[in-house]
Order: C-alpha cells, then structure tokens, then sequence
C-alpha cells in the first residue's frame, strides 16, 4: 500500500528557529557512564524505538533487530558478558595503540550502569533476512542502515 | 575542557506525548526522487549539519567531512559523476539479483533531483585522521560513526 507524502511547511524565519533549536538539544547529549536508576515508562521505550524504526534502509530491508532488557537477573547477565569480553579487548585484542588513544576517556571494561539503567537496549543487525522459502535474503548496506536507525533512536532519546 | 551535563527533566506523561510525537513526526520522513527547488535559508542548512556534527563517534574522532553545495554547475557536474557510476552498478556492478531487488522501488540511475534540489549535502567519511606530526591517525568505526551522524542529520531536516 502507498502513503502519500505530506511535509509540515513552516516559513523561513521558523525554520531557522526550529533547527537552531534542535541542535542545541542534540549539543547537550553526553556518553554517560553513571546512568540513574530512576523508572521509565515502558511506552517511552517503545516510542523511541519505533523511531528508530522509521529508518531509511538499503532496498528497504530494515535490517535491525532492538531487545529491551528489563529484568534485573538477564541484565546483570548481560553486564557479566560483555564486561569478560571487554576486558580482554583492553587487554589483549585492541593493542596498546588504541588503548592509548582511549585514555583521555577514562574509559574501561567495568560497566556498573548495566546494571543501575532501567532498561538495555540491545542492537542487532540482521546481517541478512530469510525468504518464505528459506533462502537467505541479502541485506545491502546493513551496517550502514542499522547505524543511522541508531542515530535517530539518540535524537528519540535526547528529545523526550 | 569540560562541559558539565544537564538534561531536561519531564514527567511521565510528557515523556510518553513527546516520545510519541516526535515518533509520528520521524514517521513522515520519506527518501523522495522527486525534490522542490524552492530556496532554503543558508542557516538552516548549517544548524541541521551542526546537529549531525553532535554525534557520538569511536574514540570521540569525529571522523565526518559534510560539504554543502549550491553552485548550479558544480551540481551538475556532480550529478554527471553519479548518473555515470550508478548506471554502472544497474547495469554492470549490483548483478541480476540486486537490481531484481530493487524493482519495485522503481529507482534507477537518473537523479534529476541532483539539479532541482536547492543544496546538496555530501557526506564524506574520514577512513583515518592525521596527526600534527603527519603520521596516520586511526578512526575507529569510523562508517558507522558517520552513519550515527547521518541519522541525526535526517531527524534535524525533519524537525525543520
Ligand atoms: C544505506 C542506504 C543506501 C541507499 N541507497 C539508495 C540508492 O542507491 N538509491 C535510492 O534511490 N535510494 C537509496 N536508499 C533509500 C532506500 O531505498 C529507502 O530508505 C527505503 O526504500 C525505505 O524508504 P524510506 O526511506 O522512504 O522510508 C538507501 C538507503 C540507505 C539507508
Ligand atoms: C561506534 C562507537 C563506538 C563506541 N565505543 C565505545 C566504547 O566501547 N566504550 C565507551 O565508553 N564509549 C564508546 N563510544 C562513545 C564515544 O566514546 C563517545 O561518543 C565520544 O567520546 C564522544 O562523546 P559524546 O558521545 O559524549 O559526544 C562509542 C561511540 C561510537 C559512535
């Protein structure tokens, strides 16, 4: 089924008012590593990932894959995971180079706010579909298509 | 330096109407072939590039080069360049099975939009940076970082 396309008009003056304003919004987000452990309606997380979903995508293949985690055992699960796998990726497979060049972050493999966060949004490409009939359905650009859903998933939750 | 964060603060039930709205405006986001010559003020081109330039990248190295272009002739000129490779991928690169794929999205390799459109914007990704003293600096993710960008780019032309 075709949508027809309709775009909201504003005049010259508003439209530099809006994006002005949308940049400063977007300017104030920040990688937090200290994430309150403060309740979230479970709504607000399904609207911004059906934002996120209104992504552009290669031929249209949507390719992404987003798992809410809201239980605290398969959080602290989680946490455990990739905190194993993250220290070795300081330790052994990013090499001194690159930790180096990571130093000036402060960051590291202990991720406490995987477990304090409400919810974990997990992020998969689907990095090709399955037809009907079992054949596997090549997803062009997957990577590329899920990352720009990522950005619009940040502006989703920088704007609530 | 230092910039120390703040968010706004909303209650649930504005969190719930934001969230939804700006799903339902991000809803209306098409990829038109078809694009209005109508002027756009400068200054809103460049807060909605300024919006994208807030993304997160891999190790904060902001691997992106975004190029604004208005001169009708360098337009063309690039429209020439584009129209000649992707008749190549139709007809030669993307092979039976893409193109197929593609069918009914009914694109091809005319982009007379490349003309219309008041501005384009070129999206380059930094594949490495360099450093003062010349050397090769490393862009970790850098496509999906620029990609990140990208999604941020479409939710700002989309709030204008
Ligand atoms: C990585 C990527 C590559 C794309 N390549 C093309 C392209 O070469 N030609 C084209 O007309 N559209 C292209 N598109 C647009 C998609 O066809 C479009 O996003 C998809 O059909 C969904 O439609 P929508 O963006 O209107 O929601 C591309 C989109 C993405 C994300
Ligand atoms: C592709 C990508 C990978 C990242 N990887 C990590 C990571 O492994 N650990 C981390 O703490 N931050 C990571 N970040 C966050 C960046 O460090 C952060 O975006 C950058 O320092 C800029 O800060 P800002 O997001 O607050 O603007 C990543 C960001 C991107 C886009």
């Amino acid at each position: 089924a075709h949508v027809s396309f309709s775009a909201e008009r504003y005049s010259e003056d508003e439209m530099i008012k809006r994006s002005k304003e949308f940049y400063e919004l977007l300017n104030k987000r920040r990688s937090v590593r200290f994430i309150s452990n403060e309740p979230v309606p479970r709504e607000v997380i399904n609207n911004v990932i059906k934002a996120a979903g209104t992504s552009p995508s290669g031929a249209h293949t949507e390719p992404w894959t987003f798992v809410v985690v809201q239980d605290p055992e398969v959080k602290h699960r989680i946490r455990e995971i990739i905190e194993e796998e993250e220290e070795i990726n300081y330790k052994k497979r990013m090499g001194d180079r690159w930790v180096n060049d990571l130093k000036r972050l402060r960051t590291n493999w202990i991720k406490v706010y995987l477990d304090t966060a409400p919810y974990l949004i997990l992020i998969f490409k689907q990095v090709y579909g399955m037809l009907p009939n079992g054949q596997k359905k090549t997803h062009y650009y997957n990577e590329i298509s899920v990352s720009i859903a990522c950005g619009l998933l940040l502006a989703a939750l920088q704007v609530r």
